[in-house]
């Protein structure tokens, strides 16, 4: 049963209590457990892959299936339906269509005279993306990791999965990651996946940047080796906060927290609307739609934790009680979206309008579903072109225009008892440090 | 005494080494003592941070001297000279200049009919930075991480830094601080300042972003507390590459490569040239120019451990080993330094020609100097005023365009077995599903 909630001081404290849904004492433990992995794969390599995956996937791999064949792909290209393969086809053009509208480009400026100054970005050399396996194995999240790769430029994309039963990988997944530009896929998962990605086996070439969701090990993992290698972000589980006025449609507002909470027992869904009919609506809806739901058991646990309807005195105070939180997923079925939106301070994605469910967003409408969870929005953004980009600032001084600034840094290099950093400057003035 | 190296092996090896200078058996201990701070600070609150001045730094702080007073700022400006006032203001103004000229703009395009997507970007809430006390108290930290937070338009800017003898702050620190625009200033440092920015404490606000050098402890705080804030990077000790052929002046390279070893033992300064007598011609003036140094036994010992000079047979081979190592700092004092770059791929600045010493840089030029450091320029760039802004995308469909892409979304929805992300679709295309 969703919960409604009219209490201010009650709706911060919940909200807080959901943001905070990953803290656990376990975490400490985890830790060791990765750490273990990662140390045993960077000694091992290949076939400490090999026996974690035994171990944790119960599946055999070995030298000669760890990469995925062309002739796999070829058959999954036969296995996923028409529909299916189109339907990946549009989300992979539209995906990188937007992708495409704001990459980085390099600039100089030339500030003043003898001063040229800019910025040269490049790619990096290597992306390594983790895909996960079971029920969370998408191929939308190969699309939205690989693509913003591809349109980087990045020489090489490696992919990383688990197998399933029979050492089998998804195919869809297959597809997309071919459709995306994705140069290598490996069949291991886990932690053990993230630690080949960071220091390279046998097999597997390290990379520069590793993104991708996981569970709470790989994204541990993820921690753990970040400084040996960029990664996007520390994922947590998903949610969606709806903010929502009269006018919504409480069928639509429901499905919408449903799909939410049917990815994950740990999954937010969260109602912020002025209007208490539509609260009441949207809660007898949930109950409707989840009668019949395929993952019910799954669903309600997560509604029944994590799904609170929250009543506010307006919509500005909607939007303030959003920004505490800083969804991954805001959206705003209102009657004036764009205006409300300029009250959002922080949020990952935001759909406006009555006909944009998340899953517009999720699969095909172009920007990245990649977004920060856990509150991670009041200072992180989708993951994106940047991700797989970085740039060198570019400095030239002539020899006039370093004499007109070496009296200020002569100045700075004292305060800062930096002798060599004034000599560096103070020799190429004076003729006497000519050899 | 810098080595000269020939031979190709041998230099990858000497480059491997010391890019991986600072991984060590100790960082086990380190990180515990870390999580055992972060602990009690989230516990205690202030009294843990004078409980811990105490003990770290032999201070004494309390309710009244840890926040610094205006009139401490103000007698700070007394105590500085009118030079080094006005280097500041220099250096603050053109590292503002430099700043201005790329800030993140929001944006919307319009694909096809019906369709609007975009990116608003927006300032955290709250930025932290760290500045180190001691021999790394630098009056060009603060400018080079609070004045992108201000151009940013963050808010609230909280600076900490540990006091000094007397419970003492560096007077040009206090005055950089107050140029480029810092709101709040705490005199803690420290994985217990990390903590406190991280959580907040009764005195301090917690931050959305934390940035700035530090040493192991304040690097490893920052990594602990990733995830709950956002963090720059992890930053290693400081390293500069110098590339330099025939036409380069001997002096001027040792001065740059004895400008970055006098930071500390650690530091690494490393020669690439095609040119043996220029390399031998380094060896003696940095022996020379050590002489009389004032920083000498620290100096010396990071060019004896961290210091060496390669040589290649041409330049092309000297950019191949420079993206090997990835350096922070790469100088390319050569005949042609803007077509020397097109072969470089990672480097956190660039620093071209032989009048622009990495002091140019470090102090005034513009760029930051907060920079990728033992090889994360592979994948990273310098702190900037993206550090501090973060976006949300924006997406909205109207009911025909969502009608447009539906069978595509349900073929997706199906695939990845989610049906209620097929729902929030299917119930606004289809007229039933009105209430």
């Amino acid at each position: 049963m969703l919960r409604i909630i009219t209490d201010k001081g009650e709706a911060k404290q919940e909200l807080k209590r959901i943001e905070n849904r990953t803290h656990n004492d376990e975490t400490h433990i985890q830790e060791s457990i990765v750490k273990e992995i990662i140390a045993t794969v960077r000694k091992h390599g290949n076939q400490a892959l090999f026996d974690y995956t035994q171990k944790f996937d119960r599946q055999t791999i070995n030298e000669s299936n760890l990469k995925v064949s062309g002739a796999e792909i070829d058959t999954a290209y036969q296995q996923i339906s028409r529909d299916l393969l189109s339907a990946i086809k549009l989300a992979a053009k539209q995906i990188e269509a937007f992708h495409q509208q704001r990459v980085p480009k390099s600039w100089v400026s030339f500030p003043t005279d003898g001063v040229t100054l800019g910025r040269r970005y490049t790619p990096v050399d290597r992306a390594g993306l983790y895909v996960p396996g079971g029920r969370a194995s998408y191929p939308s999240t190969v699309l939205m990791n690989a693509i913003p790769a591809k349109v980087a430029k990045v020489p090489r994309i490696v992919m990383v999965t688990p197998p399933s039963e029979g050492a089998k990988i998804n195919p869809a997944v297959l597809v997309a990651a071919s459709e995306a530009g994705v140069t290598e896929i490996y069949r291991v998962g886990g932690a053990q996946a993230v630690a080949a990605l960071a220091y390279g086996t046998e097999t597997i070439p390290n990379v520069d940047v590793i993104t991708g969701p996981g569970n709470i090990f790989v994204t541990l993992a993820k921690k753990e080796v970040f400084g040996t290698v960029g990664i996007d972000s520390l994922a947590g589980p998903s949610e969606v906060l709806v903010i929502a006025d009269k006018q919504a449609n409480p069928v639509h507002v429901a499905a919408d927290l449903l799909a939410q909470a049917e990815h994950d027992p740990l999954a937010a869904a969260i109602l912020i609307t002025d209007y208490l009919p539509l609260a009441q609506g949207v809660q007898k809806e949930v109950v409707k739609q989840l009668e019949n739901h395929p993952r019910k058991v799954l669903t309600e646990k997560a509604i029944a934790h994590y799904g609170v309807v929250i009543v506010t005195e307006n919509l500005e105070e909607a939007a303030q009680l959003s920004n505490l939180f800083a969804p991954e997923h805001l959206e705003l079925e209102v009657e004036e979206p764009w205006e409300l939106m300029t009250h959002i301070r922080h949020a990952g994605a935001i759909f406006l309008g009555n006909s944009t469910p998340e899953a517009v967003g999720d699969y095909l409408a172009g920007p990245n579903h990649t977004l920060p969870t856990s509150g991670a929005a009041r200072y992180a953004s989708a993951l994106g072109v940047e991700t797989f980009m970085k740039y060198s600032s570019l400095i030239e001084y002539n020899p006039h225009a370093l004499q007109k600034v070496s009296n200020a840094i002569m100045a700075l290099t004292e305060a800062e008892g930096l002798p060599s950093h004034g000599d560096s400057v103070k020799l190429r003035i004076n003729p006497d440090g000519k050899p």
